[in-house]
């Protein structure tokens, strides 16, 4: 049931999806929608947020942890969440955003399982910059821009029904990145084109 | 009612947003609604896309016109972004952002209006960046880069309730520009710290 509301409210919004539709397409009976989620659609709609959240750390930790080079993990983000858009007609970007941009001024619930899933995206990227070898300081204000961009680059593929904004924001956080861990890298940070430290 | 339907859509979305509150708030006749707007909401919201889109365009164009270096007509933008996000305590994002998220799959008319409102912000973001000395080539991702990292942090700055993020992302992207204007730029294109041609 959270899994079908999370896929729907990716598509078309919390205030476009009913309760009756996530009941008709999860298969779930209704008697199990009051007992497991007494808050009803607000509840359904935090649980939602906090699983694809959840979900997504997952992806991206694995991606991380095949790849050395933090660019190529955002570059094999990036070719998956492409995919989604194409392989749902561009119906499926974010799973929080839209949510964020329609409910979270008016339920707070959700407002703060958007901010929690945001920063937990967050951790992960900035983390992975300072091992990097990006410094702590710069590490926060990259990892939000990685974030911003690849939130509203999925905005503007699915306006343009085209997954170019997505690798085109790919490819200029790719430099980006490169430029700030060049900067003040670690040798096993991945190929560098040039370093004062080979 | 173009206005009302605009900001009611900024704050709570395409489903969110009935036709009877668009009446009231406006002040509107109910007659006046089908006169004018023969085709419902859904033109109702084409047209308020494609107004917030024009009225954007106008204040950026006068930020470009007020700013040589356009990294300080971005601060200008961001800061002005950051304030109506703040006044209307965190409701007012940006105007197209909702409505392709929760609207484009589901209306080809609505699609079409977000992507032809982005489309031009793209074109005046680019334009400017080519007449700053950044090449033809690059230009065009630099805008996309521009344009979807806004969209991202005024998302999570709605979802953070703190106008954090987009500040942190003008930053870094004023130092992108700063790189990209410098690596080709014009002697005109405002102040840098460093320039091979001088």
């Amino acid at each position: 049931m959270v899994r079908t509301a999370g896929r729907l409210l990716q598509k078309q919004g919390f205030h476009g999806t009913g309760l009756k539709q996530i009941l008709e397409e999860s298969g779930a009976p209704r008697g199990s929608l009051y007992f497991h989620f007494p808050g009803g659609k607000e509840q359904l709609a935090v649980e939602a947020v906090r699983e694809a959240g959840i979900r997504t750390v997952k992806t991206v930790e694995a991606l991380l942890a095949a790849h050395q080079d933090p660019r190529e993990a955002m570059n094999g983000f990036v070719h998956a969440a492409a995919e989604v858009l194409r392989q749902s007609d561009f119906q499926e970007g974010c799973p929080v955003a839209t949510v964020t941009l329609e409910a979270a001024g008016a339920s707070e619930a959700i407002r703060a399982a958007c901010q929690t899933t945001y920063q937990e995206w967050h951790r992960v990227i900035r983390d992975r910059l300072t091992d990097a070898g990006v410094t702590q300081a710069r590490a926060g204000a990259l990892a939000t821009l990685v974030l911003a961009a690849v939130e509203g680059a999925l905005i503007l593929s699915r306006a343009r029904r085209d997954t170019e904004p997505l690798h085109s924001v790919a490819a200029e956080l790719a430099s980006v990145i490169h430029a700030a861990v060049g900067g003040g890298g670690r040798r096993d940070a991945g190929p560098r084109r040039s370093s004062h430290r080979r």
